[in-house]
């Protein structure tokens, strides 16, 4: 029974925090898709509502029928299993169905989840809270995606629209120096232990063996990445992956995402507008490519993940979360943990490819291709960002995207080996 | 006095009927472009307003501010010479400007052209009226692009969404013999003569060389065209021109754009929705490789545009325009002229690739852009269709494409030269 | 029996005359081809063989059987109607059959033809002879490939292999003043008589009505071009038609083919090698897009192919052709006609799109696909140029090549209206 | 002394294997480059070269002047910081230099190195054998993929070309039943002690934990691949990665390179032409992502490189290699070891994506670019194949390939977890 007020509560809640986000937009905005990793900001409301109708209502509602017919078919996002879907670079094609039908849409699913949560019970409403819960993350990493996409949206379109004036103004901060603390390593465990909620690719804990390391307290700052842009890093190959080399050359790199010089000074496109660079943020919207090359032109690395899972274990998951409305990376304060931002404010790339854990075993049946088939040619970022919901984001947590993306929240901390003797 | 008020009369005639076509959409449908042939409708709601204020208000209202910084560069379409624009692909990225922003900016220099009408005089009143009436002249063209761009970005959609409900239901006539009727030729004129509007590519009058020739008194239906199709006209490379022929390959083509066979029937996609294909109607949507395959396939051959223009030269303007509110080809009524439907329905591909008269002179200064430039790898298209406005089609007016292009409403009429003996 | 002499000896001729051209090449030279419009070599000597084997040998020998059971598809270029053919932009790929391979299947064809000649009779050999007329105008269109396609592949060398060493050098002449030389037009015939060998294209002779015009003395000029550079004309768009300023812009063109600045000075390559360029020369290697770009920019245009037959009706079909072994435009001689270089030198782009004459017919069968498929999206081009056999030229023939295509040895003449009082 | 001497008989041994593997080469098969993954046969001749005259004769040859002024440009591969090279996709677009003209760029080089061998001495002469060894590991890298590449080349052409005629035909072989070998695992160590040669990829040992795993006997073979095609394999997302499964639609993969079903009977194209289908022999030309979905649908997965490393220590590397000039991997002979075929037939496909290991240094200067950039997006392979030379091939040797790759000599092995109680 409490189990389903919470359920309940919390489904109401997420749900809701969508519909927040979504807010500032007007109707065109929710149409848009201007590059094929974004999605329109319709499409997303869509296919969170999607999520809950294929894998709870079709499988556990009483002679439940498709709110529409070809629902199905324009709100898949991937999973093949259960069929066709209409292609991701032409989401931004299709005016209709309108915003106002989506709304109509994700208000029906709500009612009847609302309803199956308060009639189900024993087993069934165990297993129904157990995708119910997956559902409600899954939507998590959408209202993320909205975050990113809308910005994407917004920063390609020259009169530069504002997402949310509001923006608290943080104070310039004194940045505290970077210093690298030692790890000792050794036999350690990772991976996450299945008391709350987790992914499966989090799964199982295991032993990892880590020879002493060194991690940086603070993400490398915009302050700090200007130094490798002065030094023209994005003009020597010696610093770069040959993969991302070719990224380089094609894509005229020179920057981090979204920013811009003009007039001797560097600016960047935040979801509050254009503004001047403040140099004491941690870097943002930088590809893995960047940020290993930073860490070459640095002469360190960066960590992998099991480096960075076991020394974030001491640090609380507190930080700048989407919650705080912020929308940016800010500074950090000043505290007295080891290790500064390991949550919140920017993702931060790892040298770990995404791969599966030593015995790992993914969902069953469609929700198998949740994670597992994406265990190839991306890397693995840790700790969240500044558009993560504070409830989404766990030590354990593994997000992941193809090296040379760079429209996500993502920066980064060094790493260093120790010198044995 | 009259000039003007005539003029006065016919600027907010077009004007609102572009207002009138965009009446049946939904705020989302005026956002996308489903391929770079199409533009948004609020692209072309916008475009057509910068025409005026770029080529009049800037140049003869007293201290005209323009709207927007931004828009010159928006909505400029292809003028290279007055400043550099926004890349046509891209057009449907941008939910920026809105709807309400574009029509405000209609209002406004609808506003401005008024006043600025009733207070010229003289000879820059002359020249103003000019410019007024080539800028009315384009947004007809425009207002003919938005419905061919509806037409195709709505063909697209899964949802197949509807324009206008209320299609008037034409009746199943009895389509009359195609005849060939000879016409003698010999040297004849053709082109403008400069009596009222006509655009440059037009002018001036010039005599050419015909020899004798048979023009066939209708256009290809669709029951002859679906012939051809079981005929295995889009199978037999025999009857394509070289450039067709890849592009048959390559497009998988296989019937006209929008037809689709299900379960041994065939439907197309019209403004009033799917629909079963009626097979008197004049074949529609067909590129130019496909009219001179069928030629070919049938024996005969397109018209010259000097053929076509000396032919119809005793044929009336009149005929199925935008103003029937159809917007779709319909079967021809039995009359008793040579030719039916030279006018209205549907655009004649001709055989003619789009060049310069004799002694042709292009607009000066950045009008100049308008049809000059255009004049290669494009063919020549006469008499209208079933979306332009009536008051926009003459005898002598070019409409030009590039061969492989079918989202426009082109079909086509045969020729075939005489037996010498 | 005469014609049985006179044909016998004229294949023997030609035939001999491509292992002529190929004679100072490498092996490796007869493989490679290093864009997808030139082809390798031993393509052009194996297709030139397989033309007489399809259309001849097959028909008319008893008992022929195939050289090889894969060199039909091979070797056939683009004839869809006798069969499938090997991808074009791969012939580069292949390394077999080897160049030995290739003049082993040449011997054969050649003592199969000789001995069919030798043993027809009657209307047979009337028919044959006819075929063989038009083999080996197809084998002399495809010498002037061979070095077209040598000087393209040999120029993105770095190494820039020298085709031929020996190349006389000119004299530096002092080009005489380009004049313009009025021409009355009327209603005039063009068109080829049949008396002779044409080609289908060339036929029949037809009425066509011409204003007076203008057409100059000379080829414009690697110095007048040079002019058109050094006034920003490949940086202003006024001069050039749409289509051509998109090809501009996407392939970075500031000069003609093979043109390149090197401290302050102009060089070319040719198939002597690199040289610095001789400004008195016809300028070469331009597309249709710059030709009338300057021509637009010089303030007059280019001729139609009807105003320059016309015209050059008068003039001896003489000039600079392969026979002499320049393989160069040179500049023109001082003489006593009214224009210079109408023959040989460059091919002179006209203003005409590519399409048939009034009555044309195509030839019969497969070899109908020879011209007419061709027919759109290219423009005709007149005169021959120094890589043409001077056998090959006469006043009526028409080559034609896409507007953007610049490695033939292409060039220009102006013309321009008569202003009527 | 005898370092020399050694270094010597290896340096010509090696030097004289390519001579030896290019010689049933046609002139023209040493141009062709029939996709941009292989290069011509000659480049590779002139690039083993090039790497002996840049970084051993510059360096340490007293006044030695390079061969040719442009061979540092064309003959370079990829190492950035020693100049700019030559676009790889368009190394077949080069006829110059000739193969000829390559083998005497090879005798020259050849000639200098014996002549710093023999006069060198102390330290230098000790860092000279260095780099010798390492230009020789690089040659046979070279010789491997000559192989491959000529097959690939052989492979696209119509006629079907034989690299050898004289293939050993093995006999049909009663394949032993595959086994599953159960390994305890625990904290292990793998990579390279630095005892003899190895890359710098190869090391340091180091410790690394792996759970109880069982690692399949024999790789997996064409019958057993021949299950998976026939159950559907390529048409079932389900066991694909998502990548792959793009990979997979967009190439219309069905089966591994070089299989081709004709009349229900399967061939094969080998490097001594097409043959049917041996079904005993292991499966070779797939990609990772083939190997992945194969373990997939058969309830298993790939090994770990660590896995594979440590389960191999005891096996002896001997094994089908270049040597025995078969070319082909061939069915596993009955054999008293727990593995067989670990070494030589194919290259085993791991799980792990190619990283560096803990404490990794990448060699200095130029040669740095040798491994450490590709460290992104590719997988490593272990244990050699059919064309590797025996003294090339190491337990700790790491291979590696992007995962959609086909055309090296790749197969791969099975793993599974040991259920734990």
């Amino acid at each position: 029974m409490t189990v389903t007020n919470h359920t309940l509560s919390h489904f109401q809640k997420v749900r809701e925090f969508t519909m927040e986000l979504v807010e500032p937009l007007c109707t065109e905005d929710y149409v848009v898709q201007a590059s094929p990793d974004v999605s329109p900001p319709k499409w997303h409301m869509a296919h969170t509502t999607w999520f809950f109708e294929t894998f709870i209502l079709k499988k556990y509602k009483d002679k439940y029928e498709d709110f529409h017919p070809d629902y199905h078919y324009l709100f898949n996002s991937y999973y093949e299993t259960v069929g066709s879907f209409y292609p991701r670079p032409q989401r931004g094609l299709l005016s209709r169905p309108t915003v106002l039908d989506i709304q109509t849409y994700r208000e029906h699913v709500d009612r009847q989840m609302i309803e199956l949560l308060e009639t189900a019970e024993g087993e069934e409403l165990r297993h129904i809270g157990e995708l119910v819960e997956l559902g409600l993350h899954h939507e998590r990493q959408h209202q993320e995606l909205l975050l990113t996409d809308i910005k994407y949206n917004f920063s390609i379109n020259p009169l530069q629209p504002v997402y949310d004036q509001q923006r608290k103004e943080e104070k310039a901060l004194l940045q505290p120096k970077t210093d690298f603390h030692e790890i000792e390593g050794g036999l350690v465990e990772i991976g996450h232990d299945e008391k709350g909620f987790s992914f499966d690719n989090e799964r199982p804990v295991h032993k990892v063996w880590l020879e002493p390391y060194c991690l940086a307290s603070h993400p490398v700052t915009n302050g700090e990445f200007l130094e490798f842009i002065e030094d023209g890093g994005y003009e020597k190959p010696e610093y770069w992956l040959s993969d991302g080399w070719s990224v380089v050359k094609e894509a005229s790199w020179h920057a981090p995402l979204y920013w811009e010089k003009e007039n001797e000074t560097w600016y960047s496109f935040t979801l509050s507008g254009k503004r001047e660079i403040a140099w004491d943020e941690p870097v943002c919207h930088v590809s893995f490519y960047e940020a290993d090359a930073f860490a070459r032109w640095a002469g360190k690395r960066l960590p992998t993940e099991a480096e960075w899972e076991h020394a974030m274990k001491t640090e609380a998951v507190t930080g700048n979360f989407a919650e705080e409305r912020i929308f940016h990376p800010v500074a950090a304060p000043p505290r007295d943990t080891r290790f500064s931002q390991a949550f919140g404010d920017v993702w931060e790339w790892t040298g770990s490819p995404y791969a599966s854990y030593p015995g790992h075993r993914p969902l069953e049946g469609s929700l198998g291709e949740y994670n597992a088939k994406f265990m190839s040619n991306q890397l693995v970022l840790r700790g969240g960002s500044c558009v993560s919901a504070a409830d989404h984001i766990r030590l354990t947590y593994r997000n992941f995207f193809h090296p040379e993306k760079r429209w996500q929240f993502s920066g980064f901390r060094l790493a260093e080996g120790v010198e044995q003797s």
